[in-house]
């Protein structure tokens, strides 16, 4: 199962709406004799690829997969179907599929004989597909908000100058996380100050996520902007008054995206949840939510944010623009607590994982990110 | 070695103006047959303990010293001589005695016709005794600064509540750090606003660490303190033209030392340099600095932290008190870089160590952190 799980993870950001998925096959005496993964959402399951590299292998063997085979016929048949045809005696997989249109597939395979049995190793594998997850089962994008900062929580210095706090390992895992991602986005202020690209470079293979920028009054996208270029489609989401004039003539590059104004934030900034449903109706199930403070802390606001990823460097600077900002958080028990879930070095600085409540508790693996009261001890 | 630098450890806070020293006597067939390490100012020196254990068994055998064998007589005698009297054939030991007072040990070993070899494990060894060699060398403790704040650097909420952001084991672990501190200082924001003990609890044997209060206009310790009980010895540093009647008068329980004030933050604030100075010329071999923000700022601006420690708890404010304070520092060129030595989790929480850019090379050891550019890339 942890090779099934690998092989799922090679799929991360390319199989939108679909999940990752990762599938071994066994013949009788133990021997792996086929492997596969999904590739891209419309290509065959991690099932097939593995079933065809196998081939006669198959029979009577056994298929280790990452998901409850599918049972349903999509743009591509049911898997449950193909594991029978091709004669596997036994099928073992980590979680079962909760979407209602696929689900069903573990009583298929034993009505036809098969020995099935489910949830090993599914806490991991929860993990891997936990976007995936949580748009099944909330119907929105799983939101991981990233930051570089120093170890004084600074993303900047005084006067501004930030190239570079953190290193060309840190920098460069952020492109591995935005090739993860199906979605990411920046609001108007990191727009018009850093005139960011949000593309993926240096990761070979790489499917571009959808670049998304917030720009409610349609201020701060200008014609030439590099998010603009072709490197990957781009969204500019905006108030649904807003004077969009420029971006709407055509030729801009970017889709525009009305929204309604957020009630929370006394009329400024977008609604965050009908932002999230909108995406997620596009089959976005992930969201590298990239700054700046901001945005990130209407997210905080919101309960929008399931993982947070800080890229943290050994560096004090003592003043500059914080990480984080107003959340609308005003006393230590309104605090957003997390579970650090790993901690990496990458070149000098550290990576730090945390993730909310729910989505850390066993079985919790899709919940959002809630706001929870601090014991007095 | 490893085994002599665990118990050299055990000293750690206890044998200032000494250093830690730890001692392993293996006999001629290399079994261990006597350790000890120096346990206090004033006792036995580590060598003169596992002598003591290992009797009849060391003559011919190995010492094996995490530091150089001293070889001058002050509260108690020579350790070479001791050695050589035992009849230990061969001596390794980790760093070279840099005090001029006692240096010589190697080589009187060594006219006496013992094997002698320095070197080993030089680098954790003189990471262990990091506080005694940076006094020996630089005049000065060795000063490290902790902070506890959340992943966004703060410090409190909004409002002020703090209670708590670290978890109970990362209280604890700060007992830990003062029990191996000779003195542990905070400015008067903190002595006004948090009442702070200052005293270890909780570790046993442990010897309680000298308190200072940086008080420069004798305003914040009033009587009825809590750092003015006799849980430990309290120095209140006030400035030179104070009016510090109150503490002076007698049976306040502090000792009051009078520093010129700083010129580097035009006229508020004590002169950290003589500060220093005077907690050196008391024995103090190592300081830690509990904040808050405007004190570790200037603690910063000073080039005088070795070494910092941040209790990072997985919350999110957006809001509050930042971890550092104003030190100077306007530009990303001028940032302070550190090195990160460590990370650890302590319950939900993380400990960050990093130490200064000289204090982290390979010989190193007892420099200041300095302010070093970053490099373009």
């Amino acid at each position: 199962m942890r090779r099934a799980l690998d092989l799922a993870a090679r799929g991360l950001g390319a199989t939108s709406p679909n999940p990752v998925v990762g599938c071994v096959i066994l013949d009788r005496s133990g021997r792996t004799v086929g492997e596969g993964w999904h590739q891209r959402a419309g290509g065959p399951h991690a099932e097939v690829h593995a079933l065809a590299e196998a081939g006669d292998d198959a029979r009577g063997g056994t298929a280790v997969v990452t998901l409850e085979p599918c049972n349903h016929t999509g743009r591509t048949g049911p898997c449950s179907q193909a594991l029978v045809e091709a004669g596997i005696a036994r099928v073992v997989y980590a979680v079962a599929d909760p979407n209602p249109t696929a689900t069903g597939g573990a009583r298929a395979l034993a009505d036809a004989g098969v020995d099935v049995e489910g949830g090993l190793f599914a806490d991991e594998a929860a993990a891997g597909n936990i976007a995936w997850l949580t748009s099944v089962l909330h119907h929105r994008p799983y939101v991981t908000w990233k930051y570089a900062a120093t170890l004084d929580g600074r993303t900047a210095a005084a006067d501004g100058s930030s190239r570079w706090i953190t290193s060309e390992e840190a920098r460069a895992d952020v492109h591995r996380l935005r090739a993860e991602s199906d979605a990411v986005l920046v609001g108007a202020g990191t727009a018009r100050a850093d005139d960011p690209h949000l593309a993926v470079r240096g990761v070979p293979g790489a499917v571009q996520p959808l670049r998304v920028v917030l720009d409610t009054d349609a201020s701060a996208v200008k014609r030439g902007a590099r998010v603009l270029d072709d490197a990957a489609p781009t969204l500019v989401a905006v108030a649904e008054d807003a004077d969009a004039g420029e971006l709407e003539g055509g030729g801009s590059g970017a889709e525009v995206l009305r929204l309604p104004r957020s009630r929370a934030h006394e009329g400024t900034g977008l609604d965050l949840r009908a932002l999230l449903d909108a995406l997620h109706d596009r089959g976005v199930r992930s969201v590298l939510l990239e700054g700046g403070a901001t945005l990130a802390g209407a997210f905080v606001a919101a309960q929008a944010v399931d993982r947070v990823i800080g890229y943290v460097a050994p560096v004090l600077l003592g003043a500059g623009p914080p990480a984080l900002g107003d959340a609308g958080i005003s006393t230590i028990a309104q605090a957003l607590r997390l579970t650090v879930c790993e901690t990496t070095r990458l070149g000098p600085d550290l990576r730090i994982t945390a993730v909310g409540p729910a989505a850390a508790a066993p079985g919790g693996h899709a919940s959002t990110v809630t706001s929870i009261a601090t014991e007095e001890s």
